[in-house]
């Protein structure tokens, strides 16, 4: 543990790369402990929310572990004594957020599904569970027949209450629900048809109350929000309690692709509202409020990275360098003082890629930082202590109660027993550079029994920056096992793309990106945000080959939605790899204009059937499949047209491939992005082994999920044009 | 009526068309009758079905009539005394096919929904219904949430019995059920998961169960087909009884566009089945066993069709040259006598698009025609007489008997009172022919009140070959009010495609289209499927101008499905029109390559992403957008994204269009290609009438369906392009 009042932006990157190179987070010697298996990836914790209770004293926290059983994700809510280092299970249940202390109140208050859609419930210190507002309307939501697609991975399930949050004094209640839209047949028009282009299930319109509860119990309909603004629909809980007024953004969109925002203000007294700005291209729904009234943010590139306020008129303070970012959904949530002055934000290290944590005041950033991620953290009225949740790439989650005034960290209880029984694998960050010039950080995960000198096989992981310090996530891993191919002989790279902080020009292909138009022009796009993580690839391998850790004739690669544009581009780019897994992506396919048609135009310079099909032709990996010899497996959710185009491509140009749809728990609901079915992850799991030891080892796996498609495997083999007969494999 | 014992191919075709032009077939003096309403359109009645008694002295039809009250077609079974010719209606339902006799009994049974899903009943010659086989594990159809998508336009409903056939003794009953597969989550492979490409709506996938019913009672399970087979789904009452053999085909895709069927023959002592030979490219589900044992079909173009039956073994007789096409589903059914020596077919006349029967024994072909077409039959088991529906494009329908053996035809009872009370309008047959020399037929409805020498408005309205001699069919006119055009003073242009039959190349370019490969090139198709149409069209208003009928600058055109393609290509292609409504539509556009793919290869030698792009350039719609000057709307069941393409590609090209998306009953189930909804055909048909009045007839309609979109219209054509300046029109 350790904590600075300097800064540690000063440090030359080298230099700390260096000492991480050489000091493995994990112990090399893995001497106690069992090997992972399958069931310990599937039930790996992850902490979604914590909070204190007023005297400080208690902690609650969710946790969320598949239940195999169930064949779904079950939310524990558990009560921990700080002094006594005891926790209890209160409740189980299908889903829960939002757990927050009632202000002025021993109590709390979280959003839980206890069967009955998502609702907002009190929870006593003693581990009473009451319910506080109850809307028997529920709506249903999550990719499924008849239900509201709220997106960002949302499961198929119910909502009667969306977002909550209380006034300082926790007099006043605020809170949002889905309302239905009338579902009575009509003509649509136009836009409304066009929206329609992309359906692949039928679904309902919301509309979003927003609600304001008074001191009197008086409950007040503030406004009603359309579904498009993302804002209700995702960040609604981002209130501001502001004298008499309530504050939050509402998103008016104007077609930009980065979205129109409005600051509004809702005066709890006269009941009005007025507009306060208009803001553009937010990077983050989250109001990160500074000490000085302003808006907090980083600015600069990596070796500049200056923490700067923005006040209300534009003026500008710098709190100096700092060596991270904020504002990371995997770190910690910001959390300020109650008279404002003080704020502990969450950031992300832009060396170790790791979370830790900032104590911002008027004139004085002081970092707090364990030797892994605090990831999740819940602190006390005057922001003097946290209990955070303390996770690293091989350590299993713990919880950890930290003294904000001096940083000091004491271990509290550990989140799952279970995982800490396995033995850790050894993990070594590091950083790769390719011939360009662009660097790229992430990890190495050595083989169970390392042997030095010996090649290995290899598979590459990836997932944009997913790559860190947090314990086996589902959010970069996905269904690639990990930690069972390192139990299995792999050398295991877990790869970021390169940071776009390194480099002006990376930052500029970053934003033209999002914004949806350049400059830079297209070619220098597909360059700057894919050929150049291609290059890395390439390099770190013959790097890792050359020191004699990996086979470079057993190279494969696998990465999901960011990641799965990377295989995809891969595959068709380079000669190096023998198989491939891609999940649930088809981002760059021309299929995907149709839902993802302005941040296409940045890259390709327009739509497929324009004089942009150049472009396409170009650089598309559908459209250049018979580049491809590598075998790429397709895991899909959504079974998008973009996906299918590849398959049909590369099975045309008899590329070995396959597509496997993994269906939601019933014919009327899809899988999420993120699989959320324990069944579907352990099918995908032991598909990609079966994969990768058939392609890469020419082994047939007696224990693959599917044997059947398995046996079809050798034609693909035998099928490959004459092209790909130089290519290692079977067949 | 005319009954001839030679057959009429021998006159040439422009004798009879020079009669055509001179005598209407309705009277040119519209003396008495009131004029049409939307409701008279709404409520046309089809008669859908109808059957004999045993002793051939009961008719009983099945008609179906919109119910505007329930906002849903409805079908009345009606018991028609032939000698008192007097009817009554026995009971009104949901659905109602298949209506037969059963042999050896006073009885008939037929496929009804009675509420509970279509099943199959016995009903008494008192007017009794009776349940024959109720199956309770009915499954929903049609385009709906978690139904089978049977196709064919099937409204969302149930089904419990899906066919029937009774033996000729009547002691055994063939039926099929469908019966839903198991939904119960698993993973998808390779060809699954490409059929998922388009999905709009969840679905579920059912197998096909026949079944036999023996004398004493018993049934036994023949086989279980997949969906796949469409003889199953669609055609599976095609049943022929031989022997001890129950006969019927089988599809067996193996790829080809055309499809590749099995006659299969189940023997019913032994409980056997065997495989009696292979087809490709069925032209008809339907059976046409000859009075020889083989096949009919007609061979040859239109000037010396041949009636032939191809035996067995391949040898072929020549009944000798006919002036008709056999096997049309919109004439009669044929019908064969127990002994199979004589048949009874359903003819469609070449030149006058009117539906009659010919009666073909071994050596003989004799043809039975009235005034008007008979569009529905039921034969006594003698062959000796017929019951059919007589109906003519300006004559509503009626039950006709006629005496088969010297085709006198004796006028029975009306179908619908209300619609003989309307004051018919003045339709004139014409054929038109282009500059190429390709000829199209068809009709001229003269608007209500027409004056001689003075040019009127003019709406083209077209669908392949259904501007026939049928009463106001909505298989013909969708939702284009023809008659309510012509009742407010427009000219109607009822125009068929050139019929294949009368050129080697445009017989070629259909087999090709179909065959989904040239020869000819695509190229060629083009011009010989579409552009050779648009000619039509051009030089027809040519024409017409001429004479002084039409006014060459007020000129609409409307087609819905087929004929959306030729609107779609007639505005890319010419700048005759000033308005045009397309129905359902979007094949040519690119995005159709999606679900089509086979077919569009023969139109456009490959995919649009492909070589090919340069084809598509030149003639999809949708790329040609900058070519139209138009105002097109759309009027949709599906919202397809080939729909949305077009819609969208005009919108950027500024050229004025509008889709109008017509929903389904719920929003978990869609509108069928040809409504059925009678509250979307009504507004459909509003929507029409003042889209015309405001592009050609530069007139607010005060009484249009869309008052505050049709506000919208006029921004529409104020920002056309200044290339569309020249063009006449509001703004």
């Amino acid at each position: 543990m350790s904590m600075r009042n300097s800064l540690r932006a000063g440090l030359p990157a080298a230099a700390i790369l260096a000492v991480a190179v050489l000091s493995p987070v994990a112990p090399a010697g893995e001497s106690k402990g069992r090997p992972w298996t399958l069931e310990d990836i599937l039930t790996v914790p992850e902490v979604k929310d914590i909070a204190l209770s007023g005297d400080g004293k208690l902690a609650i926290y969710a946790v969320e572990i598949a239940d195999l059983a169930a064949d779904k994700p079950r939310s524990h809510i558990r009560i921990l004594d700080i002094a006594a280092t005891r926790q209890r299970t209160i409740v189980t249940v299908d889903s829960a957020k939002s757990l927050r202390r009632i202000p002025g109140t021993a109590d709390w208050s979280a959003l839980l599904d206890l069967g009955a859609g998502l609702q907002l419930y009190r929870i006593t210190p003693g581990g009473m569970v009451q319910p506080l507002i109850v809307n028997p309307a529920t709506v249903p939501v999550g990719k499924a027949d008849m239900s509201f697609p709220i997106g960002g991975g949302v499961r198929p399930s119910s909502v009667g209450v969306l977002d909550y949050d209380w006034s300082p004094g926790g007099a006043w209640l605020w809170y949002s629900q889905l309302r239905a839209l009338p579902n009575a047949p009509r003509v649509r028009f136009d836009a409304e048809v066009s929206a329609l282009k992309s359906r692949r299930r039928s679904t309902i319109d919301v509309e979003i109350d927003y609600f304001l509860r008074g001191p009197d119990g008086k409950t007040t309909l503030m406004l009603s929000r359309p579904s498009k603004d993302r804002m209700a629909t995702r960040g609604g809980g981002q209130i501001l309690w502001r004298g008499d007024e309530v504050q939050f953004r509402v998103e008016t969109p104007d077609g930009s692709e980065g979205g129109r925002f409005e600051m509004r203000a809702w005066n709890r007294l006269s009941g009005t509202i007025r507009t306060l700005g208009v803001e553009h291209n937010l990077e983050t729904i989250a109001l990160l409020r500074g000490p000085r009234g302003g808006e907090l943010a980083t600015s600069g590139l990596a070796k500049t990275l200056d923490l700067v306020e923005t006040g209300p008129d534009g003026e500008r303070h710098s709190y100096g360098a700092v060596a991270f970012t904020i504002g990371d959904p995997r770190a910690a949530a910001p959390q300020a003082s109650r008279d404002g002055k003080k704020l502990v934000l969450g950031t992300r290290d832009l060396d170790a890629a790791r979370y830790g944590l900032a104590v911002v005041s008027s004139d004085d950033v002081r970092r707090v930082e364990s030797e892994h991620s605090l990831t999740r953290c819940a602190y006390d009225n005057a922001l003097l202590f946290a209990v955070c949740v303390e996770e690293g790439i091989a350590t299993p989650p713990r919880l950890v109660k930290i003294d904000l005034r001096d940083g000091r960290i004491f271990r509290l209880l550990s989140v799952s027993a279970e995982h800490d029984a396995i033995a850790p694998l050894t993990i070594l960050p590091r950083v790769w550079t390719n011939r360009d010039g662009y660097e790229a950080r992430g990890f190495v995960v050595l083989p169970r029994g390392y042997q030095k000198g010996k090649p290995y096989p290899a598979v590459i992981v990836t997932h944009g920056s997913d790559a860190d310090d947090r314990f086996a996530a589902p959010g970069f891993q996905w269904n690639y096992p990990v930690q069972l191919l390192a139990e299995r002989g792999y050398v295991v790279l877990l790869i970021n793309d390169p940071s776009p902080l390194q480099s002006e020009e990376l930052m500029a292909a970053s934003k033209a990106w999002v914004r949806g138009s350049g400059p830079p022009d297209s070619e220098t796009l597909q360059r700057l945000l894919w050929i150049e993580g291609v290059h890395i690839f390439e390099d770190a391998v013959d790097e890792m080959a050359i020191e004699g850790l990996v086979d470079r004739d057993r190279v494969g690669i696998a990465g999901y939605s960011r990641g799965s544009q990377m295989v995809n581009v891969a595959v068709t780019r380079s000669p190096l790899f023998r198989a491939a897994s891609s999940g649930d992506g088809g981002y760059l396919e021309p299929a995907g204009y149709a839902t993802a048609g302005s941040s296409y135009d940045a890259v390709y310079g327009g739509a497929p059937l324009s004089d942009a099909i150049i472009s396409y032709r170009r650089f598309a990996p559908s459209l250049n499949a018979n580049r491809v010899c590598a075998a790429l497996l397709q895991q899909v959710a959504s079974a998008s047209p973009s996906q299918i185009e590849l398959f049909e491509a590369l099975r045309a140009a008899k590329a070995p491939t396959q597509i496997s749809h993994y269906s939601g728990a019933t014919a009327a609901s899809d899988e999420t992005h993120v699989f959320y079915r324990p069944s579907n992850r352990s099918l995908a799991m032991r598909e990609n082994i079966a994969w990768f030891n058939y392609w890469l080892l020419d082994k047939n796996d007696t224990d693959g999920p599917f044997p059947k498609q398995a046996e079809s495997w050798g034609k693909l083999a035998r099928d490959r044009p004459d092209r790909c007969r130089a290519a290692n494999g079977p067949g």
